[in-house]
């Protein structure tokens, strides 16, 4: 076996580490006896050099297996969707319950808001009374009798992976796909789901705004995932705007709850439909893709999955009355319209500058301690490709306890469409199964 | 300006650092500014992605400027002679009063051994009383009354060198050609020196085993010092066996001293004929390199080299009757032949084993902190290319005070040699002016 002295040196020329060698380094990185001068000189010979499948595959396993990992096999199987995030991207709230009515069974860990994208847990919170510091017991429990849990990442799962992620944030070794897969899946499979679904999101929106950098990433995932012996498998979709109407916590559940009671935006419930048909193929093998779509359609149409969802807050601590009265959650306290300065076509939106300036009013964190404003956020109210009059709104800012952080911030909201002359395609929702 | 971030990002992409972001950077490290995993980081990337020749310039500089620098512009040109090391490798003792004789003004900071070959100022301790340990006021008035100085190198001199060089041992970042030649130089030009002739040695001996090797080095050393305002020059130099006959500090006082009292070996004698000529001729411009090689010759034959190998001697606090008497140094408790276990030719000897064998009867150290026993050594008495008959010896064990490490070490040394049927061909001692 290799000192991590030689490790370094290997990884350094180019050569490809073993199981055990991984093993061995991102143990020592958790225990202390492999100091940080040594795992940074690790991860800035991964960035440069890459990591293999095997080579990723064994990273994640090692990290994931540096703290608590949950075992649900008895309970298999246990579908999950992980998203790389994006602006108004709220299909993890309707999924789970989305599923869960048309017969898998789903369990969800989800994490904060990261740069500019909005956190699961935070839309959550916004319902009253939603906890998501579910124990496994409890998760156990919520997958049994609801069919669908929705948990927070504890402090106790993957700590390499927050040691490691500490020192790639100072030592410029964030973008590697393999480090990014590896932090990604330990933590994924901790929860011990048997079947993933990705969802990449590609676009001015995303923290990829290419097709072939998301392709990358979704065929990375879905082949580390595989050779740790799950079910996986990848959609590139799109986030050259944001993924329905409303951005921020409060307005984003209560979108959730719309399009659950099939009232909602076209998008949303297109691409739950789409990620959805995968996971429940996960749950049943032997459904085909268009009976897997038509049994959660049925889900949407019959009321089911509005009613799991209402029995999933009902068990998380949360009011289950929220499904049938979603004015129970956070309200604005203003709603000012951003009006377009000028006719024409919406040809472009810069989403993730919506995404920072959703922030600014209170919608995500600036640091770990910052609070939310859980009513706060956005109505879009033109896409890509819609028609729109001068002075018409493009986008409504929805103010919570917090005054908008500049003057005229609603110009600055309106400032992110593009209008021209002539009518632009909207592009697809999703552009490609992996 | 960039940050530590962005510089550890650039330089992970490949690109080229700046003067300043080299500065910035080395600066950080000695401050503590730059803690070790972000030093730990930048070392492996420039280690993957390579040092340009402005960056290893800059990163010579930055290192020299960590600490202090002595000025002797005053007295230039003052000259300097860098091998890459080896095995039997005295020349710096015969060079520095050599050139001094011939009309050179010769400073020279030394080190101690490294890894398996021999270090100067272990060789300089064996004169009794000798003293290393000179203050640039003593310096100056050696190069001033002498015409040579052979000292240390302080704890003040190059502190990023020595922090970034215990960092490079512990991750791997120690093969690069650019941080190799950016620790050597950062050394040699806050001496003060302002011409200095490379010996880059190459074989089994040396650090670098080829020539390409070799030239690739010796080349950047060169370009870099001329960057930095320097004038040199450089050789690639025969290491495939020892250099003369002595291996061992007070056995190679010894030959040195009978070299300079033109009775030493041959080849030992050529190497400082061959690195001399550069040296005087950065010290006198006009003279072409015959006339400078017979100015040496003339030192050698008319006892002036010697005569002033004494003077230095006695100014750095050392015994100048050792050059009369050289039987007043450390001598061996006993003499052991490793006899020829066959007749025939030479032809090979493992250069580097036997530098590790000194180590161990004394000749080097360890750890840091280890005691040399100046009289242990061997003599070498058959090189490449020479007859040997069975039972002759091929090199003599010299012990000092200390036993042998194993029983039949002599066997160990005689193992070294390999004896064929056909006469070999020794190699060319110089073998390529860069």
């Amino acid at each position: 076996m290799k000192s991590v002295y030689e490790i370094l040196r290997a990884k350094r020329d180019g050569k490809e580490l073993s199981r055990e060698e991984i093993a061995f380094l991102v143990a020592g990185v958790v225990s202390g006896e492999v100091p940080d001068y040594q795992a940074a000189a690790f991860l800035m010979a991964a960035v440069i050099r890459g990591l293999s499948t095997p080579e990723m595959a064994a990273l994640t396993e090692a990290m994931r297996d540096s703290g608590d990992s949950w075992d649900l096999s008895d309970l298999a199987p246990v579908v999950d969707k992980h998203s790389t995030g994006g602006v108004g991207d709220k299909a993890t709230l309707v999924l789970a319950p989305l599923v869960a009515a048309a017969g898998g069974r789903v369990g969800m860990m989800s994490g904060r808001g990261l740069g500019h994208t909005g956190g699961t847990l935070d839309k959550l919170a916004a319902i009253p009374g939603f906890r998501t510091d579910l124990d496994l017991p409890r998760v156990r429990r919520a997958l049994t009798e609801v069919g669908a849990a929705l948990f927070a990442q504890t402090d106790t799962v993957a700590p390499a992976d927050r040691k490691l992620y500490a020192l790639r944030d100072v030592t410029g070794t964030v973008e590697s796909l393999g480090l990014i897969v590896a932090s990604i899946l330990s933590k994924k499979l901790a929860s011990g789901t048997t079947g993933i679904v990705f969802d990449v999101k590609t676009g001015n929106g995303a923290f990829l705004k290419t097709v072939p950098e998301s392709r990358a990433l979704g065929r990375a995932l879905v082949d580390t995932s595989r050779a740790a012996g799950r079910e996986a498998s990848g959609w590139i979709t799109d986030m050259s705007r944001p993924l329905g109407r409303a951005v921020g916590n409060a307005l984003e559940a209560e979108e959730s709850i719309l399009v659950l009671r099939n009232e909602g935006p076209p998008a949303v419930r297109e691409l739950c439909l789409v990620l959805g048909a995968d996971m429940l193929r996960f749950a049943e093998p032997a459904l085909s893709e268009p009976d897997a779509r038509r049994r959660l359609e049925e889900a949407f149409t019959s009321g089911k999955a509005a009613e799991r969802f209402a029995k999933l807050v009902e068990f998380q601590g949360g009011d289950p009355r929220v499904v049938e009265d979603p004015s129970i959650l956070p309200q604005p306290k203003s709603r000012i319209p951003a009006a377009a300065p000028r006719s024409g076509f919406v040809r472009s939106i810069q989403t993730e500058k919506m995404g920072f300036l959703s922030i600014d009013i209170g919608c995500g964190r600036r640091k770990r301690e910052d609070d939310i404003d859980f009513a706060a956020g956005f109505l879009v109210e033109k896409t890509v490709g819609d028609r729109v009059e001068k002075g018409e709104p493009l986008a409504i800012l929805c103010l919570g306890e917090r005054p908008a952080p500049r003057p005229s911030f609603e110009r600055e909201l309106a400032d992110l469409f593009e209008i021209g002359d002539e009518p632009a395609a909207p592009p697809a929702l999703a552009i490609e199964k992996l």
